[in-house]
């Protein structure tokens, strides 16, 4: 794809000024009141499922940014003569890489100078972001899930590291589960990453390395006219290398600074679709609840699907 | 309290071996599917509210080990020619204490030498846990929420440090708000804590200071009789100081080691407080989910009421 | 203080291109290898002392972003069946503030922006400093250094917050010493400030607070004077509040920026002051050995007096 | 090795209760003040070199904690309208393994269930150790070092993973440099570890990889007789793998927790060896400066060599 025609695309699915100016959640304001009530209706058998990796502290060629897990106190203490006695402990973690279960803040992505809603990167300094920072998303992202099971479709364990799923692939997706993403959905994105992590093992999934499996980035079009709100991939979106010229990760582009989308990133969406095919439906109702990170560029998250 | 009091009253709402010998999740068993599907039920005005205060980097009397939230990577940098431009941050925190809002593991608490369900000390060790670590909790803690605003039942904006609230001034709460709190729920506890915080400043909710409103002892019976699932307060549920022979925080020592129940702490209720209000009804489904951190005693959350 | 007296003081102390336009040492320059040894030729007493506070890891007025220690294995664990057994831990500190004893890289401060030698702002960002980082004194800082004690001699246990010492003073504490401050020096400044610490505990050093002991800012003709090679206080240098206008920390501003002098911070000269009474020698070979931090702001230190 | 000869070996070479039933500093009582007077006087050039790597933030397979470091505040702020400005940073990093220069306490290691001098190993736990802390060595190990460099000995660049050196070795190191380990003195010690490092890139230096270069056990003998005071590796002095029956790492079970010596780990030695050839004597004056951490079981360190 030539830059130019990359342009074109941020223009064609660009939701600047949409919301008003001074608009920080993007895409989320296609999730009205009466889609979170429908959403709930989806809760029918009581299940709730994960959407997060484990934590991973080990550092590894996709890990470079181990997290830290550190016990504080433990059961060794007397502190005092009086019961009861407790242990804690210590959590420090990069917000986001490829590794952790994460959100994305609409400020972590700028294209050509400018965040989403044409906010400038002077926005965002070394004390954090002010505006479009996670805590836009306090309250939570609740909402309606439409998981698109790629390998399921194509009938493989996962896709590959460079492999991309077209606009057809999503459509056909939806025809085989019998689901259709529309207003307001959150849209889950399965490439089976998190399996293949776990049958072969960490690799460099970035331009540095083998890769990642993704979307191309014509789909977003199709995000756009359905007026999707968010985004919850098993990668981060992206096809890794994709061929745009002078542009890495364009999914990130064209979601973020473009639209405005709440992007997950690096789900683990195994336990999702086992779900998902054992009930037979590919929609449910989905929580994600961003750490209160005022300022913060994103945050570790555990997104539940409930059925 | 005596101590042989505390003893009969740990011993009366005790639930080890209720669920088997390798029971790690307490009361969280009690939440049945069709509580979930009914707590979904309760959404029906599209609203989700966050009952967690803002991350909190700054030290006081209060937070006496702050998070910590750095900026990793900036808009100052021009990393390759290609476009998007990225910005990252870490946070680092303890996961309890009484300044950020997290969820406790059923690990985090002993009391004379045995955790909940009768395991051993030695299943915690500077690695972490082995048992009833947070992650026991992976996906997600889902039900009904029921709020007891006992500064609405008392005409106060707050509990002063050091009041306690008893069995009968729950079932006020309840007859005053026109809920009852029953099996497999969550007990939504407000105190009023953050809105003393936000006006008055940090104080020392500790022995070593003023110390914090809470529950009494014995409200423990009522809880354990309604089969409550879980706790979320916005102190720490404990009243500080507490008068019972040779027990400090005899609400953690019956709820987490005695019960095995699934607490929070540290919420912020104020904004779920006015929405109940607003709406005029006290139960809403709620949405916990902790990070997946293996071994963790606890971990930082922002529980989500959705109305 | 006016701000063009300011400013005048600024150009008279000022080293810039002095070393070239490529300096990145400053006043460190000069320290001439015989100066070392002669240095060196100050041990006769075969004694060692530390001039640095211990970590703190608690957080008080005085210590806002207190450091984290926290041991990362234990001897709870048996990681194989093989002997020995090992223990460790963990350490993160902010490496400025009030209430560490730390090193100063000459990229930390800047006036009207400019870094020392003129180098830009943008020679610092979010990945750290190009020039003049920490890593500039990788080989240690080793020299004469010589205390001058303030309180000593103006027979008091510590100078008050806002108190200032002026040329004069310096000079009567030489002669009330028998020692000079001369050509590589490295200067050892008490205004008693940790033991008031000890004493009275902590408080706000800061413009928000009582402030601090220091020098006026004039002292500085005589460190240019004398070829001062390096700076260190047990208070920041600066008195807090001094009158300059429109300039808060005018000796960081001249000290770091305009003179391009090494500087401590926060250090502990209770040690040292009660051996050189001891001995009644005020000048002593020292040792400052700043982490190998590349890109690094600063560094916790704990300099070394020898004698 | 039988682990019988191991055991002879450890009680052949053991200090405990030499200094004392309470002694925390172990070989360090070797040196006297004289010897640091005499160590000072061998400074005549007036070089200092570091003998510390740079700090290390990136992860790798010899690197799997790596430190962080993030600034905290940067030009882009304008934090008020007075001059000057600020910036600053923060480092957090493990204070072992095999990447970081650092020191060790005696602390860190145990045998048999005991620490030097027969302490218990309840004296560390997880607020840290209460005895032999990093903090005993608060002032500075000062003395005279000499260094003996083996790859110099043996004409090869470095020595491969898994070599390990002889007593004869060492005194045909001594032979060669003209140098004699005598009571009091710190014992330098180069591999070539660091310029395999550089050369070579990063592999696996424990027993799950390629191993390390280092001493055989029975070289502590040697240490012992000649009344050493501290050791300064460019590995951590352990020969890995090294063949003695039920024992990994012998030589840290043998110098730590029976001779209670004071250890420095993973140095960067390259820059004073080529020092020393060039002047052509292999003793010099130390300066090792661990941070003042109460409780630490060790430190980063910039250990400093002044010619």
């Amino acid at each position: 794809m030539s830059n130019s025609e990359f342009e074109e695309l941020f223009q064609k699915v660009c939701n600047w000024g949409k919301w008003g100016p001074d608009d920080e959640k993007g895409t989320l304001n296609y999730i009205k009141p009466e889609f979170i009530s429908r959403a709930a209706a989806l809760v029918r058998s009581g299940r709730s499922v994960s959407m997060s990796r484990p934590i991973n502290t080990r550092s590894s060629v996709g890990n470079p940014n181990p997290a830290i897990h550190h016990m504080t106190m433990g059961y060794d203490l007397n502190l005092s003569d009086s019961q009861p006695q407790f242990v804690s402990d210590y959590l420090g973690c990069e917000c986001h890489g490829d590794a952790h279960s994460h959100f994305d803040a609409l400020c972590h992505v700028a294209y050509n100078g400018k965040l989403y809603n044409g906010k400038p990167l002077s926005t965002v300094n070394t004390q954090g972001a002010k505006f479009m920072d996670i805590n836009v998303s306090a309250n939570g992202i609740v909402g309606r899930g439409v998981l698109l099971d790629i390998p399921r479709l194509r009938g493989v364990k996962w896709l590959e590291p460079g492999e991309y799923v077209t606009t057809r692939d999503l459509e056909e997706a939806e025809r085989s589960e019998g689901v259709r993403l529309g207003e307001g959905d959150i849209f889950v994105f399965r490439t089976g990453h998190y399996r293949r992590l776990q049958e072969l093992g960490p690799w460099d999934p970035d331009y540095s390395g083998e890769g990642t499996a993704g979307l191309h980035p014509t789909t977003m079009i199709l995000l756009h006219e359905r007026k999707v709100s968010a985004f919850l991939p098993d990668g981060d979106g992206d096809t890794v290398p994709m061929n745009v010229q002078g542009v890495r990760y364009p999914i990130h582009a064209l979601q973020i600074s473009s639209m405005g989308m709440a992007c997950g990133d690096s789900l683990q969406l195994e336990d999702v679709a086992r779900v998902c095919e054992e009930l037979k439906r590919w929609e449910f109702m989905v929580v994600v609840a961003p750490l209160r990170l005022q300022g913060g560029t994103g945050s570790l998250v555990n997104p539940i699907a409930i059925f």
